[in-house]
């Protein structure tokens, strides 16, 4: 038997599932979303620069998923930050991203480009260039957090 | 002036990114991971059910875009339940998924398999199709739920 508006009741309830209109995001939902964003990116990111740094052996396969999987979250990161979103919750973004959005929009872009390049660059197996293009996406990452985060 | 060495120490110490070594993974660890999973995940099917149900006029591109991430990030969850992550942080997940993990992987792979079918068909644009698509991944998140998730 199939219970379709109970299963949008159920939705509808908040079964881990925040709902959320595109129109009207709640600052604590932003926040939210795009800490998971960056949690996501991290759990990802970390083994790839423990092997970067010899610190666990060279996988190549295993360096190729998670580049992959960069490159899918990194495009949905922006979401995160619609006006508004600069407080409502804890939040390690600097008031400075809504006055620059622009150049916050451009740093971004370029996270989105290099990870793409790296899950590019990944597929080929080539240890020196993954390691080079991780450098590349690892300035990415630090050039958007030393101008746009409060840094603990 | 390139600085991969200072860039690497940056990671390494956790500029919002957890060093993971896939190896030996903390249980918060992988529970905070978790959960920013089905956070995006939420952040995503929540504007799909709005469309759903009416909330939201209907928008068949935007709810391609979000079918895809949903289907981007649900084969991205499983790794968040290693052995070990029943405890450790504030946790909805049952001990019984440890307990039964064939069963609780066989449901991850239906929601794998119900999101994916979901992103394909709404590049058709047939509004129908997405919304009977949608049920069966709801669906698909709800048997899941019901047997492995203590529900506030």
């Amino acid at each position: 038997m199939r219970r379709p508006r109970l299963i949008l009741a159920i939705l509808a309830a908040g079964a881990g599932l925040a709902a959320v209109a595109t129109a009207a995001v709640k600052p604590e939902s932003a926040i939210a979303y795009r800490q998971a964003g960056y949690t996501m990116l991290g759990w990802n990111f970390g083994p790839m620069a423990q092997m970067v740094r010899g610190k666990t052996p060279w996988d190549a396969a295993e360096f190729a998923r998670r580049a992959e999987r960069v490159a899918q979250i990194a495009p949905q990161l922006l979401e995160g930050f619609p006006e508004g979103s600069d407080a409502g919750a804890k939040t390690d973004a600097k008031p400075e991203i809504w006055k620059n959005m622009d150049d916050f929009k451009a740093k971004m872009d370029e996270l989105v480009k290099q990870s793409r390049l790296l899950a590019e660059v990944a597929k080929s197996g080539d240890e020196a260039k993954m390691k080079d293009q991780f450098k590349q996406t690892a300035g990415a990452c630090k050039a958007c957090h030393e101008k746009y985060r409060n840094e603990e």
